[in-house]
């Protein structure tokens, strides 16, 4: 059981509460000899941080990440890599008043069925905050993906009822990062942007779909039997906060399709991709395309009946500061957990099979 | 990396291709003293087995399972339970044309890619007749479960547009197996199966949908950040051929709500499950309710276009005995690999929380 | 937690009591086209099986492996390698009078503290009839280090005062299977095995020491911290039946050195090899050398006092056929798990160190 | 492969070079509701320390851990436990003339041969600074353990030549701490303490044995096969620094003796213990007693001669402030790994027997 380390050659594990002094956590088996470059991973951390953008939460985080080990005149030395995020702009006294309180569509209740302690400012260990480490170890992936000619693209696909109708061939997904939401079709972001704000005014909140792009993906990465790449890619992306659903390929749609329509053949150039790039649970060298769906945020400032901890009915109106809408900060996220994935395949994948 | 392993506490390793002798595996880190009640699971390997009914393949196999360890005077001893499912209904010669061909939508391309070698006959490894060991397996942690009060219940929810209509709880699960396509609502399964007939008599096939619902699990299962109770679920239903698409509680439908309308309170007794039993990755107590999405199979005996192993153009027309549709056989494969989840994180709980 | 697997990215996974119909496992990690040479599989079984000469137990067992799938046109898939070896000579009734006892220096009271059962036939799990998966799987390791250029050789080194007293280094190890002992050494050969005959009349039992030299291993294999490879092997060996010590290089022996005489050097061709081979966990290039210490297998006939299982004092002179030295049969058991750590370590070093 | 990371419910993952802003890890598996006491963590600290007393290196460091998450008002809260230990004194000028040099008996060979790159200074990560967070984990273990009354204790049994000579069940293991060398016999503590300063006048180093008695260990712990619970704690002892050979029970001693001189019975009261409290690879509820050999440690101040990274021979004068004896200092890292190892299999025992 690995409840807070993930992967198998390439592995992360975190720590962290929101309202501790820090969260960081561990890499272990980044091979030895990557250029480190530290730009880019504070760029990735900036694309995930709070308060960016007008519709996002309004805390401020620098979200810096002090490197502890495992790095050596600018390139990894195969040794575990430390780091460390501090946590600045926490408001715990905003929680008081929740301690013991189970907040509707939260971890509240279930962290205290299972560990009978908790610790309820800002959520604890179940704060989305937890993420900023996933991005950092996402950062490090991609850097070594890169060398490969690897590439991982998300963007927001939708918010609740606003979705992209173009096909996806027709986006620039270079785009993405010039819309605050993080969708790359202007006109969408334009009315996804007016829906959340609208949200953000009413105390409410809104969930939505990223779609992810794996460019570049060897043929080959990936396992047979319960470790297939999607139920792997599957995993990971359940695993981020708010994250109900996931389709690798064309998902849930293949299932109005007859099988003379949905195969996927083998013949260069004119294949079709309904199966994502995966199939047996193996990379077939076409582009890896997933979906994940995410429920609305489950913090609102809308007034809300729930229970307390000896079983009285409480009246609740959150105080934190949240975010509306999760999603563009989601996208980043997204790509970590993806980035984690495929670089720990393509470690594998280096073994299993005898050249000589 | 475990790729033929399942589990952390509970485990599952499988072995076996279609056309060689045996199919097996090993189940270890069942707890001693667990009566093994060999009819439970004779009947549910007969829910998977191949030749049930006039919907399924008319391959014939018994699917016996020989028990070669681990089980002592009809109990569990603790130890590693060796078993055995012999391959006997094999046609080889079906597939000697297939030698060096890569089926549309199948794993031929892609282990060939991996491997640079394979077992064609059946697909080998890829074949679907693998998860006679899941089945297997999650006979014994059902076993296990049924003990704790804990099912495991899966039906057919959709084949192609067919769909039922009506709420889940207004269905009476116990009717499924009653059906040869194991949809719980009569009307909706005599649709279900004069579509598959009719794919069967083309020569083509169809996926659907189908739902799992856990009853009685405990609140607290499950781990709070990577192995989130769903992330587990989902990488265990996502890793079970043709799967594409998993969705917990309300899914993908999630998104089109607003949190004001989606937030489950923990009220007793009025309380909605819009999250399917499970918040911030932990059970809360209600049922565990999932979706998973099957694409259309991909063996078809409709003519195809495909490319062979040097690069040529081929023209394929499948010859082997194959399903039109998987549903009706992968139910209990579904629950089997719920059961796998739930047990592991049944018995991980056990010692995560401090009593003294 | 792993107890009935062994390793990380080469794993096998064993089953099996030595009265139940069969012991087998699965090898799941095995690169992808190794040529498996079944004579030499064979030539490594017959080396551990029961009955091999006048020193060991007088049992006849085969030890006939069954490839059940993984190999395909004589090389590995790739996919799980799952394998039988049926049980064939026991005697279960010699077990009857044992049912409810607890045999001194056997694992029959901690098995029943732990699971409350257990199969009490010819010691159940706890049989040294296990070690027979192990010896396959390691053959299978060593057919793939010998493409690099890597053997691994055991040798009987010490039967209870009796030792050979020579340097290693005047040692010829192609001997050692030239004796039924596998000693190398001629003249300390037939000390012991007159020893071992007398232990036999005796109805006693001695233990001893084997000696094992890696030769070929390229520096560079292992893990700095958790995993040093000498950490690994010592658990690798620690766990077969009856060892109870273990030294890398010169060992217990360093401890009588002073920091100034005991330091190897890296100069080429002159260095010493006080460390065994490993320094800092990692391999050096030089032959790896280690010891395990057997302690006397407790099967004796000799009339011993013990207690039952409801704590009543019981006389026991035990009846099944037993070795009354187990060295000569562990020397291949040796070999099989240092092999099985190499390979593990082999395979991991491909992946640690990027050559961009 | 679990590099740096150790355990399977109970796990503590590590990182950090001697030289780098901070070493530290994370726990994770710690079960919710334990007391963490900062005292009894502070005071195993100070045991670890380096300048302690006169015999060991006169580096000052305090060790201090900071404890970043995982516990909220004084108690384990069942989430990940991240800490921190400060560098403080280091001198890496010190090491300059070694950046290319690798010294005998040292790691810096072997991390090149495997990584390419390496932080030379103070030994990096091969330093025995990384114990620190063993301790720490140890400590934690300790504290549960405590309250099942299980305790760890070790001591130092012999260095070089000067060993006690008394009997084990003639000791009182609550003197060790009133010795700087960590003997509970005064009179060879006395011995040990003048050859250990002679050493150090000398520049020279020496080794030695340290002993382990685990006591209240229930009979159950441990896994029959691979996972013996030897293996494990033999595992956890050749991890650490300069550790050369483990010996459960008589060890090496049982070698010398016959099967019916050897064998523990199961009669209470009268039973010898030459297992030393495992059977079959399973506690049996006797005290469970190791001991482990250390080499001379590697650093002398003594002239040597080896070879740079180009080839060169090298004269070599250790400058660095080393340890001419770590037995006094390893003491705690013994007990720490020892107390790791015993948790884990206390708590996997948990869920190993059905108790309906």
């Amino acid at each position: 059981m690995s409840a807070n380390t993930f992967g198998h050659l390439f592995r992360v594990t975190t720590f962290g509460e929101s309202h501790g002094p820090a969260i960081g956590g561990v890499i272990d088996g980044c091979p030895a000899g990557l250029p480190i470059d530290l730009a880019f991973i504070a760029s990735e951390m900036r694309r995930r941080k709070p308060g960016q953008s007008s519709i996002t939460t309004p805390r401020v985080e620098d979200d810096e990440v002090e490197i502890l080990s495992g790095v050596f005149e600018g390139r990894s030395t195969g040794t575990p890599i430390g780091f460390l995020i501090k946590n600045k702009d926490q408001k715990s006294s905003d929680y008081d008043a929740l301690k013991d309180v189970f907040r509707p569509g939260h971890a509240d209740f279930t962290y205290n069925a299972k560990y009978g302690i908790r610790d309820h400012r800002g959520s604890g260990r179940a704060s989305a905050r937890e993420t900023a480490a996933r991005v950092f170890a996402g950062a490090i992936a991609k850097l070594y993906l890169l060398q490969k000619g690897i590439s991982v693209s998300a963007y927001v696909h939708s918010v609740h009822e606003i979705a992209i109708e173009k096909p996806l061939e027709t986006l620039d997904l270079s785009l993405t990062e010039q819309s605050i939401v993080r969708c790359p079709d202007a006109e969408t972001a334009d009315k996804m942007i007016a829906l959340i704000e609208k949200m953000r005014d009413e105390g409410d909140s809104v969930g939505g779909t990223i779609v992810c792009v794996c460019k570049g993906v060897p043929a080959g990465l990936g396992e047979p039997v319960f470790d297939k790449l999607h139920a792997q890619l599957g995993h990971a992306i359940l695993s981020i906060n708010a994250v109900k659903g996931f389709e690798i390929g064309d998902g849930f749609a293949s299932t109005l399709r007859k099988g003379s329509e949905n195969n996927d053949s083998i013949r260069n150039g004119i294949a079709s991709n309904h199966d994502g790039g995966i199939q047996g649970g193996i990379s077939n060298g076409k582009d890896i395309i997933f979906k994940a769906a995410l429920k609305p945020v489950s913090t609102i400032s809308k007034q809300q009946t729930t229970t307390d901890i000896v079983g009285n009915t409480i009246s609740l109106e959150a105080k934190g500061r949240h975010d509306p809408c999760v999603l563009p900060r989601a996208v980043p996220i997204v790509e970590a957990m993806a980035a984690l994935v495929i670089m720990d395949n393509y470690l594998l994948n280096k073994v299993q099979k005898e050249t000589i």
